[in-house]
């Protein structure tokens, strides 16, 4: 089914649902166009500088931090649910080690107007290039965060990511919204 | 007509519409609970550290980031269409020279989990408690938003509040939605 465009705001409630359970996932790219693809559960929408923008938050640790230090662009993609097992494959595994997209039989469509291309059998694409980034600031968290979230450190950085692109299966709410 | 709970999740779509034009009214306190509201056309809204968070940006020099500044906590309220030249209202006069609830006849109802009141008039509430805060940082913005947005310097302080109610007039969703 060919993916028509959205404005960012169609399927919110539907897409932060998932973003919950099972999570949403964060595909970039490097240079050479080789993508990867990171589960993600936390992430933010709305309209920042007058742009609709997506915030995702990446510890330095990762792959995916790597990959958008590089190309500075993103896309949040969302799953059905029926992907679930896809969605924790992609938060277990490194994309240091395992070319995640060939492992689970992913299609990388390139994107319309950034590096990172999208996962087709998705439901949702937001395309994201990185307008601001700055960095949790340890001195300014709860106390409760960050005995939970940083035991071991690794400050995630915060990606402000402008959404040049959204668009989506045609029957992508209904099914979203039915199971 | 008595407000009922939502999920956060609830009429997302609706409330970044009425984000990105006429605006949202955020209000905050000082320690004598006297409140302030300022319009917002800027905000996101997911979930971080497992936790729903309200993301909202405050210039320094505003009243309302001394007075967030002091208790800590703030609400956001998304108000009826018909509502527009008290938004209007309160996005062009200071908290520091005017009394902008008595000015245009709010209602400021105690917050239910934080010493912010909500709007009574308005559709939606979520009441936020600050766990974190950073500041964007100029040298991580695209020219474009510097030259924008920043003439005067003055960057913005971004609170992460943490949303621990939501409720909503029972009619909300259709309201707005009606336009």
């Amino acid at each position: 089914m060919p993916k028509v465009d959205i404005e960012y705001t169609d399927y919110v409630s539907e897409m932060l649902d998932v973003l919950g359970s099972p999570g949403l996932l964060l595909v970039s790219a490097d240079a050479a166009g080789k993508p990867n693809a990171m589960t993600i559960g936390w992430g933010t929408i709305g309209i920042i500088w007058g742009k609709p923008i997506y915030c995702v938050l990446v510890r330095p640790s990762r792959f995916t931090f790597s990959l958008i230090e590089e190309t500075n662009d993103f896309t949040v993609n969302v799953p059905y649910r029926d992907m679930g097992d896809i969605v924790a494959y992609c938060g277990t595994v490194s994309g240091r080690d395992y070319d995640k997209f060939a492992e689970k039989g992913l299609t990388a469509t390139p994107g319309r107007r950034v590096k990172s291309p999208i996962i087709e059998e998705c439901a949702i694409h937001y395309e994201c290039k990185v307008v601001h980034k700055n960095k949790v600031i340890p001195a300014e968290l709860t106390q409760e965060i960050r005995d939970k979230s940083y035991p071991g450190g690794d400050f995630h950085t915060v990606y402000f990511g402008e959404i040049v692109a959204a668009y989506a299966d045609g029957d992508a709410g209904e099914r979203l919204a039915s199971g």
